[in-house]
């Protein structure tokens, strides 16, 4: 396999579990603790405030999943609103998921022309080594709409880096379908992307099962997920929208192969921010929000497994 | 029209020209004069230094074009590559724009669903106040993939903030078809795009000719500018790959209306790096830099008003 799915499946097989945990900060959410806390410690601009909060809260989520899952998948957009200083704290909980020995997917979804690409390939694609990208993740999510030259820069970095990248295919909002669903030449329009995908997997791979290159496909849509894990064999996919977005371990159960790989799962909000939901916030309230975290973590990962038929993740070969 | 329209039209009518300076830096196209300065100054890490000179760099074109153009288009990916601090020289490029009266556009071509899309349009949609954002830009390109309902978020805050959103439609690269000619319903994918770009148009003109929401439309496609710009009337367009991608005045002709409005080109390598390349390398040198930058602007400049019949760009409104 490519560096990438070696590395990851490697996490998946000692973790033992495909769940992934999305880190999400999202300011009107974070326990309050964590507000007066980064309040006490920072006596700079409100965007500082919000950047060390989101700081800590992330750095604490690490630490309480780092030993449960193989990996997390922090959403760049909130770090970007809470501007320079939010973005540099994503470098820095990007940086502390791989110094914990976590797979780090930066859910960017960037995409650009020719050298503008190679730039954002650079930014993003560490792969192996944490130092060869200031934003060190091992894989980034793309955008496949400029066509398959502009994923091209993306897939040869991820090469020689040991890097992933997942295109997005199908996602997860309710009105995913607007153009991804669009028929042309009698399929939808996310099959063709899914073909070009399954392309550039293959020739990543080389003779192993899976390429560098993954589908971004929304938990939300399980019919989708049954079909393309048929339809693009070499591709790994990255199942986002488990939990609060409606997505259920049963609903993901088509995204694994015969040996329950090739598929990560996300959980973001779900997980983020268990506090704030039953059972978990009758159970440990505000106050012990990292034992929510842990808890709604250990909750996916049994269900997850319940959908996983029995001798799976015990190779990791096909 | 919308707050952003205006602003923008009276910007283009104070300088008579729809030309767009981009702001590309690429460190090894970079004058060795800005290098070594940005070297002497900073003591910093590497990146550190790329950032500085990154910021020289903008700063010097800013000061050179901001008397001759309305508009910006810095280009988040070269920011993005020199990291966290590459990321805080784009916020202060942006500012450094805005506080020189020119209007601008950053060139992020973000997307995500939902809240998160949220989150990126907070990011970077200051609109008239340029406080509002952290990235304190008049506009953000976003990408149309995932669909209508992840494009709203950016047109909901930028009617409230005077913003304006560009959704990228048909791009400027040779592989653009691979998904954006894809045929659907006898019309291309792009076509598709083009139409939800003009109804949320619509939906913000108002009873003025132009809305908030914009289209990304390259100018190394002259058949599709003229074909879109009958086609979604109350678009304003957005036209890159003008100069070194080959798109030329005459190309882009087709992307004004009857009065000269609805559409900025942009120009990046070929004025950013115009030292580079004859005749401005033989008549300026690296030495003069900016001068190479001042003429390959006022050329540019030129070659638009060729093409711009003569009466046009007098008032704003059709």
């Amino acid at each position: 396999m490519s560096g990438f799915a070696q590395r990851l499946h490697q996490a998946v097989l000692r973790k033992q579990t495909a769940a992934c945990v999305g880190l999400d900060p999202r300011f009107a959410e974070l326990p309050q603790a964590v507000v007066r806390g980064a309040e006490a410690r920072c006596r700079g601009t409100r965007r500082e405030i919000v950047a060390a909060a989101y700081e800590e809260f992330c750095f604490r989520i690490i630490d309480v999943v780092a030993p449960l899952v193989p990996g997390v998948k922090p959403q760049s957009a909130f770090f970007e609103e809470a501007g320079p200083e939010g973005v540099n704290v994503l470098a820095r909980v990007i940086r502390k998921a791989r110094d914990a020995g976590l797979i780090v997917v930066c859910d960017a979804k960037r995409g650009d022309i020719g050298p503008t690409a190679e730039a954002y390939a650079a930014a993003y694609l560490a792969g192996e080594d944490p130092d060869a990208a200031p934003f060190a993740a091992d894989a980034v999510t793309v955008n496949p709409y400029l066509g398959r030259d502009t994923l091209e820069p993306f897939v040869r970095l991820a090469t020689e880096r040991g890097a992933g990248v997942y295109v997005l295919t199908r996602t997860s909002n309710p009105g995913a379908g607007t153009f991804q669903d669009r028929v042309s030449e009698g399929q939808p329009m996310y099959r063709h992307v899914a073909e070009t995908v399954e392309s550039l997997a293959c020739l990543t791979a080389g003779s192993e099962p899976y390429g560098a290159v993954g589908a971004v496909v929304g938990a939300t849509y399980p019919r989708e997920l049954t079909e393309l894990r048929t339809a693009i064999p070499h591709v790994l996919l990255l199942v986002p929208g488990y939990g609060t977005q409606g997505g259920q371990a049963a609903d993901v159960a088509g995204a694994f192969d015969a040996k329950g790989f090739g598929a990560l799962v996300n959980n973001a909000r779900g997980i983020n921010f268990a506090h704030s939901r039953e059972p978990y916030r009758s159970q440990f309230g505000e106050a012990n929000w990292e034992q929510a975290v842990e808890a709604a973590t250990k909750e996916m990962i049994a269900q997850l497994a319940a959908h996983t038929p029995a001798g799976k993740l015990q190779s990791s070969s096909r």
